[in-house]
Formats: C-alpha cells, structure tokens, sequence
C-alpha cells in the first residue's frame, strides 16, 4: 500500500510518516512551499523526508496570494506571542490552508495510484485552528468520497488522522518509541535570523510543554 | 457583496458571471494554468473577464504533477474522440479538479474577504465527472463550514452553482439574455493548430448540441 504523508517539517506529520513507516507503507512526500516565514522548515522536512525514506518528497509552492491575511505568511503582520491558550482563533491562522493541502494531496494521490493521505492534524494541543479538529477531517473524507473517481467507484482515497486526539506528550513519546530524529523537526513559527526558535509564539510554547510533560529533552531547547 | 468566479473560459462559468453580475455582486476572477493542452481557454478568459468587468483577476498556477493522470494534461494521453455518452467517467477526468479549483478559491476568498464563490458545475449534460454533481458541491460545503475561520464563526463563504441541474440549452439561453459575448468562450479539449474546436471531443459536443437544441448560432461553428 502506498501513502502520501504531508510533511511539514513539525513534529506530528513526521510522526505521521513514522506510524505509516512502521505500517511497512510505500512512503511518498508532500511538503508546501506557502511563503511561511518559517522557511526552514522546508529546508528540514527535504531532510527528514530523507532519512525517513519516501520513494518520492514533492515539494509545490503556492502562491502568496492565497494565505497572505495570515500573520506566518504576511509581513506586514506580527506573529503574536505568548497569546496560547486564549479563546479566539489566533492571527496565525492560515484560511484554508489543510484543506488546501489536502485537496492537491487528494489530487496527486488519485493522478500516482496512492492508497491514503497521512496528515498530522491535530485538536487537543493546538492552536484552535478548524482544519485541525475531526469534523473538518470528516468531512473533507466526504468530499473525496463523492467528487473523485476513485471515491466514486468504490475505492476512495483514505484521510488518516492518527493524531487528532492525541496530547502532544504522547505524540512526542510516540515519536521518540518510533526513533524520530528531532533534531529534524522544526515548530517555531518565527525563528530569530531565520533558524533559532523563539520560544515565545503558540508553536515554541505547545512544543516545549509537551516536550516538558513527556520528561524527554528537546535537542532544539537544550 | 463580493463574488469570486471559478472562470475557466467555457461558457458554464462565464454565465456563472454574468448572474452573479445581474445580482450586482462585486466580481473577482480566478481561473487557472493547471497544463491543460486547451491552453487557449486561459486567454479567453482573460478578455472575457475585462469584458465582464472583473474588480481583479487572478491567474494561478497548478504544478503538471498535480493532474497529470488525466489525457487534458498528459501529453503521452489522447484526447478521446466520439466518446460522450458512455457510461465510464473519460479519461479527461482531471483528478480532483474542482476539489482544487474550490479549495484554493476558499482561501482566497477568506484572504480577500470576498463572500461567495461561483461555479459553473452541471450534471446534465456533461461527461460525468464526479466533482460536478450536487452531492459534491454539498460536501465541499461542509467542508468550509467546518474547516474554515469564516465557517466557524458563522458567516461562511457560499459555495453557489447556479448551473448545477440546467440542461446545456438552457444555459446557452440563460447566456444569449445575459448578454454573453459567446465568441469570447472556449469548450473544446483538443483545439487544432491551437484555437480550432475539433469538433469531436465530448466538450465540443455537448456545447454543438446545445447550441442546436438552443436554436442559436455559435459564433465559433459557423
């Protein structure tokens, strides 16, 4: 079976690629090139794509345009800080951005012949973003179901969220129980000169708590 | 209101603008470079979106990789001849097109505040494509409710296919009292030299016979 992992370079979507690793998957690679001020986790997802083995890694820009009202993609907005755990969903808030993601994967997957997409969304230690809970991931399975060939004649390309309800200590156990290399990972949403986390945005602050409440050291944060 | 219209140059998307027009909608334009062999429909769109008097029109780029299964983009692939009315989805089915046309449409309009996107879809007479029936375009809407900013916070972005159930002779008369510049549109999949209907792929047919049944003259098979 073949399964398209759509690789960020964050922490869950390469446990993600581990779990469906360990499921002795053909592995294939999707990675964005969205603008995101965090660059550099592109430039770690290509690696860890590597050294995870994907028979392929695409890698697909897409256009500033179409996310630019989001504080990781526009310049002139400030990714906020120390602003996780309020109610509201946060300025780093992409529109659309998984399902996005998730229909060019649906789409690549239906043109190369590959069984399911693996995404690493996730809503218990999260941002608040609606395409990270389960009713989003429902009803976009919904939506391949009945609008594409494969989902038409009785095979339907399969969404698999296997973090979804997940803490992120577990996730962080998972990944380490799996041999994830994390040094590999990048989550900061706004590196100081490009490649050193700040510590403080939403991402930096989910991260170093699950890493704390996982008692395992985080070889970014040493 | 503002509307963003899914232009792609036939002649379903262009009424598709002239109602939203009608209703005196703020238009914007999206239509896509996705490889097509038919890359003369991107040309006439663009005029067709002067004509119509779009407030912007955005071209974007969708890689070859994305769709490549279908014979509309695979150059190793032949446009099918004669084939329309079997009951086998053709092999210019483009994966997940209009999954990728929407999601991408449903960012933009959250980016740009625009509140409805229009969709010249229809599953009368068309070459049964899955992502032009009713039960998808409802999906997709699902999707946004749940997956966007915009969704959860109660006001979201209107997916609206006005086409959906009208015969190809309607719309072609729904198009003549709009006022529609029929020389302006594009159908066929396999232009000769470039920018010559064929005549014999399924597009060029569906659009003969509804000119026909219409009882008007198209300007491009005189």
């Amino acid at each position: 079976m073949k399964s398209l992992i759509l690789l960020s370079g964050g922490i869950d979507s390469a446990v993600c690629a581990l779990i469906a690793k360990r499921k002795g998957r053909e592995l294939y690679g999707l990675t964005f090139n969205y603008s995101q001020k965090h660059k550099i986790e592109i430039k770690k997802a290509k690696r860890l794509g590597k050294e995870i083995g994907f028979k392929k890694h695409w890698l697909l820009k897409i256009p500033p345009i179409v996310f630019n009202s989001s504080s990781l993609v526009n310049k002139s907005l400030k990714v906020p800080k120390n602003s996780f755990g309020s109610e509201k969903i946060p300025s780093t808030y992409v529109p659309g951005r998984n399902l996005v993601f998730l229909c060019i994967a649906s789409a690549i997957a239906e043109t190369e012949g590959i069984d399911e997409i693996y995404i690493g969304a996730n809503s218990i230690d999260f941002s608040g973003y609606p395409d990270c809970r389960p009713e989003f991931i429902r009803s976009f399975q919904k939506c391949i179901n009945t609008g594409t060939k494969r989902g038409v004649e009785g095979t339907p390309i399969k969404i698999v969220a296997p973090l979804l309800k997940k803490r992120k200590k577990e996730i962080i156990k998972l990944g380490k129980s799996l041999g994830l290399n994390f040094s590999l990972t990048w989550s900061c949403y706004n590196p100081i000169n490009g490649d050193l986390p700040c510590g403080k945005c939403d991402s930096c602050i989910i991260r170093k708590n699950g890493f704390k409440m996982a008692k395992i050291e985080d070889p970014l944060n040493k």
